[in-house]
């Protein structure tokens, strides 16, 4: 049986999140309905990490075995036109050794956060952004977030629900940059735990608009207490967007 | 009766454009419905340049004249209060001279027109480029777009039923940019003619499938006729970005 790797756009709008649950539209049903009319029988898909309800992807990665060997041209094609009307596009699609696995194999995720930072409401971006409508001091942000990288207990921005076996997790990078209006959150870890990223979000909020110093961002922090973070920033505002996995030979 | 000019960002998806159209709804009369809520008597509202349905603003500028003075702040919040769930946003508002007109006085308008540049359909921009599947030679693109600079005859580019006194326009630059699959195209003029745009991206299209050569896009150019360019291209690729007025004194 041969294992395929795809990568995946999908707009988060519409659908519960990636897994799959009872009442509810996930992406991994409607690719794994898709899946079920080529291969008429179910097929199981694994993805590199879940997206919850309303955060988009520009690079979500899934694996899954087949019964035959497609051609991968006309299979992207066959899964874009099955999923069809429903948001997500497979942009690449190839054939990986048995051995693969979306998410035990990821060594980094990237994922950004954006946050339109200006008085009056979003349009063309609407359900793509937070829209935030004071100014944000970026400067600041950026000293605050400093402080999260390496490896430290994420307690601060874990939320209650989390099933990561520990909050102790190793921040590679997080990277602020404005775009006329756009404040675009650039963080890459190798793994992250739930709302661990809308939660930092939410808490730079409070340093960019001055109603926290970087010191008390840094005594938030740890504190390892989520009852002493910022609000979860929403949903919208985050896009998966990429996983990196170690070359093989 | 004071003066204000506004810039306004609009979805272009579900209007007629911008002009007030008997039969459909346009973006002026979204706006000057909500102006006459205000002003509880019909204002008139005049744009630096129609846009056609379907395509998208950034900084379309409109003015008008309102009988009293209006806090700037409440008027922007009141406007796009009124105008929701409409997608078109007010982002700025200020009083200008009572001689200051937002088409005659414009010096330089900007437009930008997006091409998604991959196999895979579009989803988290669709409705905000044109999908164009194959792949795309920019540099040669580039090459052809660099022969409109200056002041010639555009009718290669002129939409049949164009209004304009004179095919002849002066294109200040094309510039085209790709990042990750997206293709930008950004032209700068005082003035366009109708569709000139999207007939330069849909001629362009062809030189960058290398079915034509750039001394193929030469000829049709030279030939001043609409039946020797291309296709014209998407509305949903296209957004009006800014306008250019000189500095008062």
């Amino acid at each position: 049986m041969p294992r395929y790797k795809i990568t995946l756009e999908y707009d988060g709008t519409p659908f519960c999140g990636w897994q799959r649950q009872k009442d509810a539209l996930s992406v991994q049903e409607v690719l794994e309905k898709a899946l079920f009319v080529l291969e008429k029988s179910p097929v199981s898909t694994f993805a590199s990490g879940r997206t919850d309800a309303g955060v988009h992807a520009r690079g979500q990665v899934v694996h899954f075995d087949l019964k035959k060997n497609y051609d991968l041209y006309k299979l992207r094609e066959s899964l874009n036109a099955l999923m069809r009307p429903n948001p997500i596009s497979v942009l690449q699609i190839e054939e990986v050794s048995d051995d693969f696995h979306a998410r035990f194999d990821a060594r980094e995720r990237t994922y950004l956060y954006r946050i339109l930072n200006r008085p009056a409401p979003s349009v063309l971006d609407a359900l793509r952004v937070w829209h935030f409508p004071s100014p944000l001091d970026v400067e600041a942000m950026q000293q605050a977030a400093n402080l999260l990288i390496g490896r430290h207990d994420f307690s601060t921005f874990r939320a209650a629900g989390c099933q990561a076996k520990s909050p102790i997790k190793t921040m590679n990078s997080i990277t602020l940059q404005k775009e006329g209006d756009m404040i675009n959150i650039t963080l890459k870890a190798r793994s992250f735990i739930h709302h661990q990223v809308r939660n930092i979000a939410g808490t730079l909020i409070l340093v960019g608009s001055h109603k926290w110093s970087v010191e008390d961002f840094k005594t938030a922090f740890e504190a390892k207490d989520r009852r002493k973070g910022g609000v979860t920033a929403p949903a919208c505002g985050l896009f998966f967007i990429s996983v990196h996995y170690p070359k093989k030979d």
